[in-house]
C-alpha cells in the first residue's frame, strides 16, 4: 500500500484572471505544493499558469501537460475521442508517479476546477487512489457580472448556463425559458448568439464581457458589439433581476 | 458635488463558509474599509459576518442592517413588499451617509454578492451615486461541488440553477430539460424536490449538501437523506457530467 506515504492531489481554482481573485486557501496550497501541473497548448503557458506567475516559489517542480494537436480532427470523431482520452490517461499517470513519490501536486484550473474545467479529467482518474482536495475558484461568470456590477439573479429567478456551441433553435428555446442566462464559449458563435437573443427579446439586456477581470478586460452591451469573432475568454450575461425591491 | 471626497462602496463576497475561501482581494478590502455593513436578523450576527470574524481590525465601525420582522406577512403581499423596500431605502441612506463623510464601506455578502444576494439592493441604490466595486465570492454551489469532488458540468452541458421554491411540476419539467442542476433554497421544500428528482429519473445522481465548507458541513446522497426539513444553508447538486473522456 502506497497510500500512507503518497502525496496529495489538489485541484486549485485560479479564478478568471485577476491574481487577487485567488482564494486564501489557493494561495496557501500553492505555497505548500511540491509539483505544479497545468494544461496548456504546446508552446504556450496557459491562462491559469499566467495568473499565478507572481506567487510561485523557486523550487517548485513545474509539470505542463500539453494537449495533443487535434485541430484537423472533428471533436465528435472517434479518433479525437481516443486521442484525448489517451492524453488524459498519460497525464494522470505522470501525476500519479509524483503522488506515489510522496509529492503534493497542485493542478491549476482557470476559474473553478469542476465547472467546465479540464482538471476534472484528472480528478476522476486519481481521486479514488490518492488523497484529493478541490479548492473552488471564482468562476468566469462571477468575475464578469461583478465587474459589470450586474445583479444576475434574485429571489426565485432561474439561471441557465448555456454553451454558445448549441444549435440556434435550442439556444432560442432556452433563452425564452429562463429569467437569467450566461452564455459561455462565445468565440465564433457570436452572430448566432446575437440572433437568438434578438429573437428571444433579450438582446437589449445582454452584456458582452471579454477577458473579464484581466488587465485587458472589456465589456459592452452586446447590441453595440461588432459581429466579429470574440476571443476565447468571453461570455454573455443576461440578468434576470429587474425592478424588484 | 460630494463625489471627489466621498468614500467607496465595496460589495465583498465572503464565500460559502470556510474563511479561507475569501479571495485575497476581499481580505485586502476588509483591511482597508472604514465601515463594515452586513444584513442580519435582529439579535443575530448573520453568516457573512461570522465568516470574517477573525480578520477584522479593532477600529472598524460595524453597521449591522437588521431585516424588519416579517414572519407573519406573505412575501407576495404588498405590505411585505413596501416594508422590505422601505428597509432597503433606509439601509442605503445609512450607508450613503458614511460614504458622504468620506468613509469606505465594505458590505458583506455570503457567497457571491450579485448571485441571489441581498447586497444587490444596496448596489442598485448607491452604485450610480458613489464609486463602487463588487468583489466576487465563491458561490455556495462551487463550495459544495468542490467539497463533494463532483464535476458538475463539462463540454456542452447545460447547467440550470433552480430555486427549490418553485412548483413541483415546473421543477420536474426543468430537471428533465437539463444536463446538470443545482437546487437552492431547499429548507421545507425537501420532500417536493425529492419527488421531482425521482420523477425525472435523476434522484440516484443527486447529492444533498448542508452548510457546505463550514466546520459543521455534511453531505449525503439525496436518496439516503431522511425526508425532514433541511437547514437554510443547504442545496442539492445533480452532476451533468458522466463517462466523458
Ligand atoms: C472551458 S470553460 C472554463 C470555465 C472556468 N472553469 C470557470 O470556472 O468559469 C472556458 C469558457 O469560460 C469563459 N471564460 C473563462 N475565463 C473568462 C474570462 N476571464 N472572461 C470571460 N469569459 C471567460 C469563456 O466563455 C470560455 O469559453
Ligand atoms: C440567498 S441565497 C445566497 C446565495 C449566495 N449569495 C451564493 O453566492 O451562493 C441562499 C441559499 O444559498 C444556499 N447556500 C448558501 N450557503 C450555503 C452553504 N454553505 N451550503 C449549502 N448551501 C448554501 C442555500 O441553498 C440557501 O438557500
Amino acid at each position: 500500500m502506497s497510500a500512507p506515504l503518497s502525496g496529495k492531489l489538489i485541484g486549485v481554482g485560479t479564478g478568471p484572471g485577476d491574481p487577487e481573485l485567488l482564494t486564501v486557501k489557493a494561495v496557501k496550497a500553492l505555497a505548500a505544493a511540491d509539483v505544479l501541473a497545468y494544461f496548456a497548448k504546446e508552446g504556450r503557458r496557459g491562462n491559469a499558469r499566467g495568473i499565478v506567475d507572481g506567487m510561485l516559489k523557486a523550487d517548485l517542480i513545474e509539470l505542463p501537460l500539453y494537449y495533443p494537436v487535434t485541430t484537423e480532427i472533428d471533436k465528435e470523431h472517434d479518433d479525437y475521442k481516443s486521442q484525448i482520452t489517451g492524453f488524459y490517461d498519460v497525464s494522470a499517470a505522470t501525476v500519479a508517479a509524483h503522488l506515489d513519490a510522496g509529492r503534493t501536486v497542485a493542478i491549476l484550473s482557470e476559474g473553478d476546477p469542476l465547472f467546465y474545467g479540464s482538471y476534472m479529467h484528472l480528478h476522476v482518474r486519481l481521486a479514488g487512489r490518492f488523497p484529493a482536495e478541490v479548492i473552488p475558484g471564482i468562476t468566469a461568470m462571477s468575475g464578469c457580472w461583478s465587474m459589470a456590477g450586474l445583479p444576475i439573479v434574485q429571489g426565485d429567478d432561474v439561471l441557465s448556463v448555456l454553451p454558445g456551441t448549441m444549435a440556434e433553435t435550442e439556444l432560442l428555446r432556452r433563452l425564452c425559458d429562463t429569467e437569467a442566462a450566461v452564455i459561455m464559449k462565445v468565440g465564433r458563435n457570436l452572430p448566432k448568439i446575437r440572433r437568438a437573443l434578438a429573437a428571444s427579446g433579450k438582446l437589449a439586456q445582454a452584456v458582452y464581457v471579454e477577458r473579464g477581470t484581466m488587465a485587458s478586460a472589456a465589456m459592452i452591451p452586446l447590441a453595440e458589439k461588432a459581429d466579429d469573432v470574440a476571443p476565447y475568454f468571453s461570455l454573455v450575461l443576461v440578468a434576470g433581476w429587474k425592478g424588484k425591491p
